[in-house]
């Protein structure tokens, strides 16, 4: 076990130079991540620890992705490419000057472009799809099928900066019966640290009824090669109560969908629903803080001319480990619920200039 | 002369199979683009002619920049490059899902965002400043001041499809005794054909007195290595008249920026400014045609907690040629102009696909 496998991220300076022991306790892997589990045991030993934390008393050590890939990947894929037999999409994208916040930081609403950006490659470059039908297979065309984002659970190690560019991981799994999760990496490309991984599952809506269905035999067929089966989803949802609409506290109405804010089928972006959330989050959290973990949960599509009110709560809990918890809520004057969402937020780490070693 | 140097874009399929004849009128030349004006006599001889109509009977055919560039394009540069000895600077982008329009094209606000982010990487690449300072040159930090920029120009022939790749070129020139002048094109990267022309005024601004001033020699020491002169504006500014803010009759009130609208620097990204002009623009405009010429001049920052106002109108105008003109207007509630604008509209063209041969 060599330590050069290991990274640690800027944001878990705190590791550095920690005098600790690990004690293996399990092994779960996949194709694209390997996930190994220790204890943490106080005592003397220095060791040069490169590792994400985790919040149970375990480090949660990423494999080395560029490793893994390493012979494959002979320069950079702006368009992306298939690796793995076509189980696994890889795409790398340079951080644009109009896509960082004020902390000259990847915004959050940029990496949930890219995973769909990524979602879409996948697809036309399995050929899939062509460039006028947006992610529909030849079959889903055929009964007037979409594919419908559920709920989207992304979980942020360490933002990137301006400039940097950085390796999208994209792969696509069964799940149940009736749906396809997707799920994501963003790993730095010379490290292969894994900065950013989301999970999310989509189903299939007929966009005449608008009613969900199960995932018909002939999609299936049409993406089953690529679906993988067996694999852990790549970030651990995390489980919250039912939001409590009466208690929000804070509040902004009158919120309107600009002509920027909608996709190719007229409906409002996804990653639009993040502003709306952001519009209601306390000042002292948005500005003092950067968000780590977020959770959606779509129950309805907005369009252009509907009118949005944001209504959020932060939770009170005294564990420092977890972040500081707000509760969401996107809904139409009209009282329609459109998302529910938690989102995490966390002190803003050190510079991600700050030496590691 | 060979006909394989000169391109049509689809958007002039009517110059398909054309019968004309070219009597070359005149030759201009900057070391970027070559412009050679021809005016157009009816006679029966049949050329193969792939160029840009213009509008008023003369063809304006642009040279193949990446003919002229060949020797130094080896592999896509997706964080910039420079040539020409660090007079131009070269980027290569690819068109995202996220920014594209119903029409599977590139938004106009796409193409302002990349206008910018070649700017400050050239900025960048130069040395000039560093990732904490948005094209700041150390000069400019010593004395508090910024970049503003005043007019902005733009001139779009054909907009880039989802999964195109472009080459940004870029470059900056004097302008008088105060200002600098910042061109760009968007060229095809297969065949050199120029998709966009742009060209702004910039000139300095005391962050503390918000006042602007002369170029103070102490910058202008710093960047007069790769500043051109004796450069013609990459696209011509369109003369109008000062709009008539009484008569215009489409008006939008109560627009606020959102926390992703916002720059480092906490004021106003300059593309949202689009978004607002977007949402005064009739519907039977912004449906059925495609923004053309852009005209912005700049008179107010404008900031997070700012409500503005967009109104609009249609110039009558009875020649088809010159496509649709709309005056535009963005102000506070307060009254204060924060820009006057001027867009040209087109119908939408012939799909991409179709072939000009």
């Amino acid at each position: 076990m060599a330590t050069s496998r290991f990274f640690m991220p800027p944001s878990a300076s705190t590791w550095n130079k920690s005098k600790v022991s690990l004690q293996r306790v399990n092994i779960t892997s996949n194709a694209i991540q390997k996930t190994v589990r220790f204890s943490v045991i106080n005592c003397s030993l220095k060791i040069n620890l490169h590792a994400q934390p985790a919040l149970n008393g375990e480090i949660r050590v990423p494999s080395v992705i560029k490793e893994m890939e390493n012979e494959e990947i002979t320069s950079l894929s702006v368009a992306g490419r298939l690796v793995k037999g076509g189980l696994v999409f890889q795409q790398d994208v340079s951080v644009r000057s109009f896509e960082i916040d004020s902390e000259y930081k990847m915004s959050t609403k940029a990496i949930m472009n890219y995973l769909q950006e990524a979602s879409l490659n996948y697809a036309k470059k399995l050929g899939l799809t062509i460039d006028t039908c947006f992610g529909i297979t030849p079959g889903m065309r055929k009964m007037d099928l979409v594919w419908v984002f559920r709920g989207m659970h992304i979980e942020v190690d360490r933002y990137p900066c301006w400039g940097e560019v950085v390796q999208i991981l994209h792969w696509t799994c069964a799940s149940g019966r009736t749906g396809v999760r997707f799920d994501w990496t963003i790993n730095d490309i010379n490290t292969g640290e894994t900065q950013v991984r989301a999970s999310c599952l989509a189903v299939m809506m007929n966009k005449n009824t608008r009613k969900t269905c199960k995932l018909p035999e002939e999609v299936k067929d049409e993406i089953k090669a690529y679906l993988r089966v067996d694999v852990e989803p790549i970030v651990e949802v995390f489980r919250y109560s039912c939001p409590q609409i009466e208690a929000m506290d804070h509040i902004k109405t009158g919120l309107t969908p600009g002509w920027n804010d909608l996709d190719v089928n007229y409906h409002v972006n996804n990653a639009k629903y993040l502003d709306w959330i952001l519009e209601s989050t306390p000042d002292s959290i948005r500005d003092r803080h950067e968000l780590w973990k977020i959770n959606f949960e779509h129950r309805k599509e907005c369009l252009k001319e509907d009118v949005i009110q944001s209504l959020s709560r932060v939770i009170p809990n005294n564990e420092k480990n977890r972040g500081i918890e707000v509760d969401h809520d996107l809904r139409l004057e009209s009282g329609h619920q459109i998302l529910r969402a938690r989102t995490v937020w966390r002190t803003i780490p050190t510079p991600a200039g700050a030496s590691p070693a």
